[in-house]
């Protein structure tokens, strides 16, 4: 069965203990779980992995090259700062959607910039859970 | 059956006929397909207009308030440059989902910029004519 | 009896329908009469014309030149993003007057921005329905 | 009978004195004597200060709390670089109408900013001694 | 005989109506005559249309397409704010023209930026009515 | 018989020899002789000047006055960066056509900003070896 | 005994007077005491000063001068905008503490530059009266 | 007895080894004494940790909710680029002070930017070692 | 004997007590006797004026009117900040020179905006005390 | 006899035959008389020279050292654009005052930036030829 | 024999692997190889790491102090957003080369900024794996 | 023999006379012998050029092109200017390094800029006379 890396980064870990009207009140557990229900309705597997260190999720970029078919990546803050992530995702050329719970487009402007974005197929974002299962299966639909 | 609005903005009518790299090559009916089947399953009709009129798109967001219970907009070129169009979201406080068949976010700079997405919960971006499938199943998945 | 031209942009037409917090609770036709009432004690007669598409009210402002003795203009959203109506104002040369019912030099910055006070006599803002009586009492005097 | 504070900023105390194609020619006494018929004929006093200090401007808006009901204030050249003068009005609560003769939209850009328009109800600019008496109308509408 | 077509956007209906010094005193009919006799010259019919309508416009771009064979397009105040306009002419992929009858470089900042001139192969500005003529001969001379 | 100044920038002695997909494959020879041509066609004579230097450039203005009826100036790399030239240009009060083969205004963002049209009469852009024939048939009409 | 001055600016006489969510409900009256009381706990007398006048303000950092051992200093708003209190405090060369009761770092965006910081040893923002305390103790620690 | 977390950003484990001038010559050993002594005679005990890494920061910040009472905080260089840091403090909810030996505010214009005064009660930033021991005491008060 | 104002701005009263490397080391009554000697040897008296208060350097200005025959003016910090200077200038429409001991033109970048240039005759910079005997020769030059 | 090198850059041979509003109508030989009497009553023999080429006035910098005492600088267009003389001036490290015959502080925007003052030790503006006097005066003064 | 250290940033070891037409197609263990042979033959030998982590960077670089005579260092994409790594280079006051492989001044503007460069005696880039042997000679030479 | 040119831009004549804390002590002359002696152990003879003129330095690169196979080129300060010898490069299309003797990244702001590096292979900078040798060094390999 192909794969699907999904991939987390800085306090996501939190996921369901801080500020429930923004990212739902759901847990990280509770996302893998979907994730990976709605990955094995479409035909993959997932490997879920959460980091709060750059350098990490770097490394997690870097071996899932002829590991998994494309990464569904929630960069958090990360996602504004990081041109490391960014040259991280072009070097391995998996295809890649840029997933965000929140709507970072409609809070803090030093939210608007992407560094991740000009690396990915695609942006989802403001779902909540639902944003990841929509990468999933959005991610599903372009390797077909 | 609930109904859900699938608006499209300026030079969409064009889609399938023009820079296939960027917007994929089905047509806006092909969409209006797509988006049809795809609410259906989800318990939803829908009504799919296009205008390039900045005013027509207004008085369709309007006219959704009461008949509609929710939006699918993309609202393409003004997109970036319309603030009437956010105060018309605003003003029909209907749910809406931002959606782009392109990865705005990694064109043009001028393209970074979004109104409708402050007066939206959420963006979906670049999956060519799926990003419409994914909109309604994120609406449908917020309306429950 | 001379006339004048209240002129309205878009999303005005929910006058009284939306956030009252900012816009106040009065509909636009209150608004019509309020002006109809304050231009007659004043010796005028009023045209009371609203629309969402720029395009038609660069028409209106077109076809007050010869017709009304001013303008009383709530652009709405056009005001911070419209040259073509700046172009409008210019070429018909009838002393106009910006009108807002709401304070925008309080709000989002992108409200600071009016093309339209570069082609007014004035500016009224932030008074709600009362903006337009000022509005009209201020364009009295100034055509005495 | 209630009071209202009619408070004038720099240079304002040589009103028809200079450039009467922006002022217009009127004296600050002849504004003075606007301000309180029109106040009068509405059914309040006023009191009318100018200053070209800051500090006493400051000093008249903290004395302005629990005397008047309301503040007209023309604070000409300090309008676009006092933040002591925002927080001043902060700080007494009253309800102001920032006032100017010119219309400081249409003239050099660093008279568009404004502080005193974040801590105000709503601004009148443009229309000489005329400003005043509008804006002490639209106290009193504000105050019913 | 092949066509071109001569657009003209908001405003351009009052040529010759208003600021003469700088747009001079031919009327658009005047234009349209010396358009029809350029192009008949050259071996060309031509279209030429007018509208304030932002939508109207890009209708009439996205019409052209397998009508005309280019384009002279004076977008007027659009030039600078209209990224729908842009789309449309990408999307057509005609070769176009951008005529100005004042010129726009050595006037106000805003009228600096155009979104017409990158889907242009090139701008003729600054010489009244002679700039369409201009624009018509350039364009004759790109088709050869 | 009258006389046109046809004045060139730095590095357009090599036209012909480089980037012909921007710039064309005529040589400045061949667009000497095609503004020999069109300015005699018109009851013009020319002079044509070439300098990689920009005070030979403001010598070659300065010395055009009462020698030459116009300027056709094409200033090449130093218009974007030249306020010397600009100068030189106010200081003879010759009316100047400013000229380039490519399109500026869609190459990179420091070519979008000229000093030489603010004291120009216009703008021709894009079209190759014609810019110059265009640039002189707009200043033959001019100085009619 | 030596002393320190303790300076105050525009609107802190206001104190405890208003937004108690930002700046606490104890009076200046009461800082004064806690200063007073502090110093006294580390040797030191204070004297006490507020002005709401920028120049009142100037006056008293030069007459510090050989008379205080250094200075804690709320400038209030002219903390953003004044270059003439930074010449003078860069003048008199005293130790000098940039005190603020709220967090100016978390608030509005012009909050956020200090022309006083650049003069000073150091700053303490944010702990209400404290704030005041903290600045007197870090004055006699550096001045030990 | 209730616990403080001190928490030192990258390079500080340098404390007391590179350029005195600014950062004074204690070492971080020494700090760590001052602080702990400091929030003995106040009725805490402290955690005292340092990390050069960006992640592990995070860790200690996540960690401590539940088991710290707040957090003294130098952020050192991430304290100017880390929305990171930023988040995590928003996340766990508990006092924290931003601490800095030297005046950042008066050295180089990158270092006025921080991230972490917006999740921060207060700001103590330029007295050395002597900032640790203000912020604890600082801390202490807030948490009565 | 016609006389000129000569008006210090802030600190300037500590002219030789401070930063003798940037101001000199003659005093502000050096300056005075210097002023008071180059008039007299040009046939004008003096009137000489300092002020820490911006109001007060307003007074001054439009107290000159009618009493002297133009303005030396150092107006320190406030050069850079004041438009109630810049207007107070502009009302009395006297001919002023713009003057500073320093060159501010080579100091911070704050210090290289001046409100007061735009409403002077020129400006005279660099040259310590002689900077006022400069501009009091250049104002009875331009008295001639 | 000592010597002054005074050195006049692009487009100021053209002195009093250009816009005498802003240069005044002396020519540049006027100029260079008045100069050399000046400098003949204060000790001083003068070298006078122009060019419009920048690597001239560069030669001519270069040349000075050891030969001239200062430079009086006038470079015009050049002040605002050229690293390469500001380059050459802090290379030959002689003291050198900025000149301007109209006060560019007043002009346009791009006019009030200058790379001269940088390496000078004063400017003087906006006294037409009566600069160039004050200058050498100011160089006489600075070089006792 | 003295010692250098080599250091790479984030992503360097997959040199070889990606984008060729920019970094060129050797490994990072061939960059190492050509390091040593050309240290060795400068009398150096050297320590030759790699990491994906900001923090471990940082770690390096400080424990580079007293071991190795100088750091050849390639920052990548940190090179760009790190103060950190800017700091600990400050701290250990090591001489260093900051070296690209590819010519990071022409490529995206976000690399254009360098905080490594302010830290550094010289900067080499473009070069491929020689960027490497040739900052290895530039240490050498300024060790000598 | 093949051959390299060796181009110096303005002032770098004076090369071992100024600021030799930034630009060694070495002159132009020992510079050149330094290159002559490298590029002939690696098989190049060099022509050696240095200009103060924008215009010469164009006309050495034009003339280049078929008579040496690359470029090493200090452009000075005409580096951070100068779209015209970026033109001159792009034109001649031969390799090309840029070459600085002092850290021009670490040096002022205005200095960060390069028209010069967007047309080279890459950049060396801050090692003195050494950077010409790595640039010659770096050419061999290159054409290799």
């Amino acid at each position: 069965m192909p794969s699907l890396l999904v991939l987390n980064g800085p306090n996501l870990n939190l996921f369901g203990t801080r500020q429930p009207e923004i990212y739902g009140s759901t847990t990280l557990a509770d996302i893998e779980t979907l994730c990976r229900d709605t990955a094995a309705s479409l035909g993959y597997e997932i490997a879920f992995e959460q980091s709060n260190h750059e350098g990490v999720l770097i490394d997690h970029i870097q071996a899932a090259k002829g590991v998994h078919a494309g990464i569904a990546f929630n960069a958090a803050a990360y996602t504004h700062t990081s041109v490391a992530l960014y040259d991280a995702l072009v070097s391995v050329e998996l295809p890649t959607v840029e997933v965000h719970a929140s709507n970072v487009h409609a809070r803090e402007p030093f939210r608007h910039k992407s560094f991740i974005a000009a690396a990915s197929i695609g942006v989802i974002a403001g779902f909540g859970a639902q944003s990841y299962a929509l990468a999933i299966r959005a991610l599903a639909e372009h390797l077909k």
